[in-house]
């Protein structure tokens, strides 16, 4: 009996999802779902087109990197999903993708202002933005080192993972998680559509001001707060 | 028999019809239908899935803000709408969206000039937006708020909601309404692509002026006034 | 026997390939096809949505605006065909659409300058854009009004509407035509790529300069031209 | 036995694949595949509509231009495609679109920034923009001119093909390249996707730094360099 096997499974769905949500064309993106108790996350394979995958083509890795089945090779940006479960406690699920605005925003450099209910239903901060990583740090491990990079960003930052889900890696792309894979996508379509959202809000008012504080707490509050009353209770 | 059967079935295709015009991705979306007779309302379920939606879902609320039928929780904006019904007569429907260029407009809390006869085909002026919510109003009752805020906005403005059927709450995004829900979504992709349009207008044109007034007051009276001559004789 | 089958056929093609080459949501387009010999045109009834046309439901209507044939009224923007059709000589078919970039050009009041060859293979000077309709036109028979505002701006421009197949009314939107319905569309679907990447082009550099006029005329003149050597001889 | 069938299927699968990625709307891209050792090339016929191609209407040209097979008139564009044969060795395939943000980018005339990982993934510069074609060129042999101008442009800026496989042509379009028909039509959508970001990137930051060029080299590198260890090895 294979005990990865919903792993794998739901690895495979959010890779699917990203497909279908338009967050990537080819293979320009790669979802993961991981195992808190066991230590281990299935993985997309490495340049594999999402109309050639299923559940079995997922890789699964530990938290040390090594390949525990698979015969094929796993995503080059695995190592950057390693570090974000070995960091950020509470995590299921991380997805990256080349998105078109949230890749535009990543290249200005620029953390995504909270400007809107659309935003903080999701996130309770603007969406910050890392430093481009340093030729030191990239000549290391660089997909090691991006997934540091995102740690001391939230640690400067004073950020917490469970608030904000999503970041930038500055001149690169959006990397986003959740309690489950499933979860992580989503919130990566989420950060395309706040980004859109964002880039029109500035062009037609480069003032604009971020939303009032007592508006993003309520949103954030009333779908992920102790007395939440968006949705249905006992419902995801 | 159930009286409310074809209330629910309007509200239903309402809801989806948000969906199918990309009106709203996830659950970002909510449409009513009201019965003014009965002073009932039937409204999309807090948080569910359009591809999980059927007429049986629907929820049943009077203007008092009871649910009369459904097992499952209204929508969380449930209460605007219910303001909407109460203070603006002739209502049939409204619908919410977080649709990406209105909700733009709404973060950039600026009111959606009349550039064109596509704008003054369907809305009679600027498309007004209110200003963000204030603290006290919010920590009061946020969603009841939210439809008093829309209401004093045509209140201040002298506005009258049968020439202008839609509104954008600064900081969240666009209501939208008529005399059924479907008119009501309708409106709500009709104010989409005016607000795309304007944008656009804008982006070519910093200075570019609104509509003659003897335009915008032609075109709205070929659609809607007593001579109209746009469209079939006793056709929608 | 109808003898005007193959015109009511031609006008429903172009009329649904408006909806096919999203040209316009709901019903904010209409086409039309001419029988320069018979002096008759088949044209979208109005308020009609695409959905609910067939070729049987077109109006034939004559050059005096008289309806020869349909149970249907025809579409409001009727008398601006019509004028189209008698001033400007070798039409066989007029498309009018609310095509969204066309429209923001049209709002803006700005010609479409030629900024490239994807331009000058259809259209082979800047798009021209009428004033805005005077009050005093307006108020005497504003559809027939807007024929002749088109007219009137090719007259003063110098403008040949073989060579300038397409236009805008400042305001309201595009009118396209060619020497058949069909041409008529495609030409409006040409006009709004045109109109998007003139306004990209715009965007990435304000002084972006017009496409010398000798590129101009050699693209013009290879699909166009006497000698023309672009698709197949005999091929349309 | 028909020696050219599998150029004939991969010039016309590619073909197919700008209609399928939107790289076109109705004739306006073309695509051909080229058998080096036999210095012969099929590609699309001019003006023909993708969805009526077929393996067996592609024409075999040689690198003279002469049409070994095929009863159509080949690309108005064939001398650009074979000049690129001829210059830039180790081509196997060249796509030419209309693609509207690498057209946009063309019109203005600037080449597109190397902005993000995006970019280095695939080409390791900037994309070269040519200077508009001269009078005297164009009054020469316009296509084959376009040809020559590209290559010029490559030579005076010291660029390798094999590393910067793709162009814009001033007031025109883009030409990618590959080696193989499929990825030349692959790198056109990849720059319509590069171009499309780099457009928002400096929408939102008018100062944006190019990619340090120690990123863009690692990324060049782990996909094309002898080291790579992007994709599964022995896999295209």
């Amino acid at each position: 009996m294979d005990v990865y096997k919903t792993l794998k499974e739901e690895a495979f769905e959010a890779n699917m999802e990203i497909s279908r949500r338009n967050l990537a064309i080819y293979t320009w993106g790669n979802a993961s779902a991981f195992d808190a108790a066991k230590g281990v996350f299935a993985i997309k394979p490495s340049g594999l087109p999402y109309d050639r995958l299923e559940p079995g083509s997922m890789v699964l890795v530990d938290l040390e990197g090594r390949v525990l089945e698979g015969a094929l090779v796993p995503s080059s940006d695995t190592k950057t999903h390693l570090v974000l479960y070995r960091e950020f406690k509470g995590l299921g699920g991380v997805t990256h993708t080349h998105s078109t605005y949230a890749t535009a925003w990543a290249q200005a450099a620029r953390p995504v202002p909270l400007f809107g209910t659309t935003h903080a239903d999701h996130c309770a901060s603007e969406v910050p933005c890392t430093p481009f990583i340093s030729a030191a740090s990239l000549g290391n491990d660089y997909e090691l080192e991006t997934g540091l990079l995102i740690t001391d960003t939230f640690m400067a930052g004073g950020l917490n993972p469970v608030f904000v889900n999503m970041v930038l890696v500055a001149g690169h792309g959006p990397f986003t998680w959740g309690d489950s894979a499933a979860k992580s996508v989503y919130n990566g379509a989420v950060l395309e559509e706040v980004c859109k959202m964002a880039y029109l809000t500035l062009a037609l008012n480069p003032q604009a001001a971020p939303l009032p504080g007592y508006i993003t707490e309520k949103h954030w509050e009333r779908k992920h707060g102790k007395d939440a009353y968006y949705g249905q209770r006992g419902h995801t």
